[in-house]
């Protein structure tokens, strides 16, 4: 069970940090109003440093991702009776994060009266820059391959100051392989806070974009099993 | 006696590097005016590393920040009878911090002649970017609780590498949770360079807004607690 | 054979994060478009850390880069036999992490339509900002010394933490010497990107500039050796 | 006799890539020309990790600065028969950083035509925002005074990852601390490469600024000797 708390609340604070980076960046009025994909992508990886340690100390493994677990799942690298409270754990997780941005940035989402002044879905789910769906699938699965293949070669990644290589990790992918979809990289980063954006009493809001929904649930389920596929074969 | 020194001059460190670092980007003239959101959560961020590194080579346990002793102390995380001594050791090294950034600035405050050119008590304390005091108080309740909460699951922060972990988890705060109020998340780094403005003679100074300074003594001080209740019940 | 594969993979690791943040700084409509050379040094950066750090995982010594694979070889610091096996895995290597980013920005290079909105062979291998053969050559050769003969001072830098050192004494040569040719410092990062451009299908493609081609592969392959007659002096 | 040599070879290192950034943000034509103040601070940062890497892997104590060697020998903290040769190898290594830094930039100084096009001293010299040479100078002081006690309180700044954290100080200080004089904390740093500007073949070169120059040896050299006072005084 305390494996469980440790994901969720794992979770929560990687989602806390991360979509309020995002907050940040678009949102009117803020100090960080106008921000680039770099301080973005910093934000990402940094939100997956802290919930990597947040969620190791409790005494899960770590994940925050159910794209990771699914896939170690299915290679023996993380144990299968474990799996369906690993997800629930992360999807519990990234909603109350959402749910904690909401309440912190409130006065801003008032202030911003519609996607072009930076309130959109995009500030909690991710959103591709050119729609089009057989790429933005290559998209997330690509990156994903290459983030879950480089974190299955950096040992055990909870230990020491390992958390912080594994965020680098997630900057590193954001500003090479990121600014083409957003770089969900993750089911539950995606689903969990665009569910929190669709039925939470958010000022001004607009359209969740649900059609985009399944890219990055997929993609990056994908490409974190074929990672594991690369990482067995050799 | 040496603890107390430790903190006094931990924190002096980290105010007169954190205050630095915002009249390095607000002030007129110098070469970093104009900087960005992401220059001055980083240099917060280093000021907490090397305050930290000072205070915990001195002896003390590393705190700077009342609202970490205080809540330390309530939860069996620190010894009660050292808390007054703390404290008050962080005000007076936080307004000697401030103080520092004074002279340091001098001929800049004498180039920036009014709060449009940069030159207001922004400098020193911190303020909202939309006032409003309720969600003023939330959004430093908030980025508190999570600091602290994240804080509380590295374990011992001072040790080996860890100050400059801590020091990214306050960027990492100012970034994703900061832009809404300026992220005080400490009463003594708030209220000692406030009074600081306040008393010196500092060129071309305006109003030390008084009206707000509760909120980044109030706000933190309750994050900070509510973050140990929940470490406490994990 | 397994060296060789550490090497083959960690080099498609480099090239995908290295050359994928360039294009994500010049192809149109991502949201990396714009970013500044602070932006591709940190990503080249992190593109080094993950390929050392996935390439001694598998096996080998992590070197990327024919120029050190050469110079250590003459100057006894790596076996001579293992040398044309470790440059054609990193030619190979190189040429695969671009065809992942020819994939990964397909959109992005069909809504570039030419040099002047980011479309150019830039994207995939280095450029001169100032084309002079002779100065070019010597920028190349001072960067790579530089890099070289800091690199073999790092001690093993595969080890512990080290690949993260390793990644920022990249950034650290980009920001400092790497604006006057874009610092290749490696023959197969140069080459093999290069060769991409000219045989994939890429839209709205331009010339692949083979007549500079020899300033990436000689100028860094000298500057190795002198880096290692320096070591080997000192 | 090694001692000397690492001393020298490491501040080459540190100015070859510490002037450097400089020449890259200020210079015409070069991918980082318009840089800004975080990405110089940035680039000494890791100049100075580098320096200090270099000089302590062939056996210095990584000083790399005249006012550091004196104020420790000063102190105890440093054998006072060996303060001369530290010194005297410090202005040569500072020196010839600078040349490598005019023959790699050659093309670029003659691009740029005068001191508004960036060619000035201040690329190799530092020189203030503010001309006042009573602020000038305390600022160099109070810059150098923190730089100088937060690296007492690190212990052997040598070892392991030290080299990461004192590189990581310098850009906090100039960061927070440098906007004002361009933070030489350093005679070297300033007096080497400045004489290099004077002597050099450098194209389009202007005045060479000899009035400020004493600045930057005076007050880094007395901040030191305070921070040394503070810290054994704790």
């Amino acid at each position: 069970m305390v494996e469980y708390i440790g994901e969720l609340l794992g979770t929560m604070i990687l989602i806390a940090l991360g979509v309020g980076v995002v907050a940040s960046a678009n949102l009117q009025k803020g100090y960080g109003k106008g921000s680039n994909w770099l301080y973005i992508s910093l934000g990402w990886g940094f939100a997956v440093t802290f919930g990597v340690y947040v969620s190791s100390f409790i005494g899960s493994q770590g994940h925050l991702n159910p794209a990771i677990t699914i896939a170690f799942a299915m290679f023996g690298l993380f144990p299968k009776n474990l799996v369906l409270g690993y997800v629930i754990a992360q999807f519990i997780g990234a909603f109350l994060g959402a749910a904690l941005v909401a309440i912190h940035f409130h006065t801003h989402f008032e202030a911003s009266h519609n996607p072009e002044e930076g309130n959109s879905v995009g500030v909690f789910g991710s959103g591709p820059s050119i729609p089009n769906p057989l790429f933005n699938f290559l998209s997330e699965l690509i990156a994903t391959f290459v983030f879950v293949y480089v974190l299955l070669n950096l040992g055990d990644f909870t230990e020491g100051l390992k958390p912080l290589i594994v965020g680098l990790l997630i900057t590193s992918v954001g500003i090479s392989l990121g600014s083409t979809t957003g770089y969900a990289l993750n089911p539950a980063r995606d689903f969990g806070p665009r569910l929190a954006y669709q039925v939470l009493p958010i000022p001004n809001k607009s359209d969740a974009n649900w059609g985009y929904a399944w890219v990055p649930i997929v993609g990056p389920t994908v490409g974190a099993i074929l990672a594991c596929v690369l990482f067995k074969a050799v």
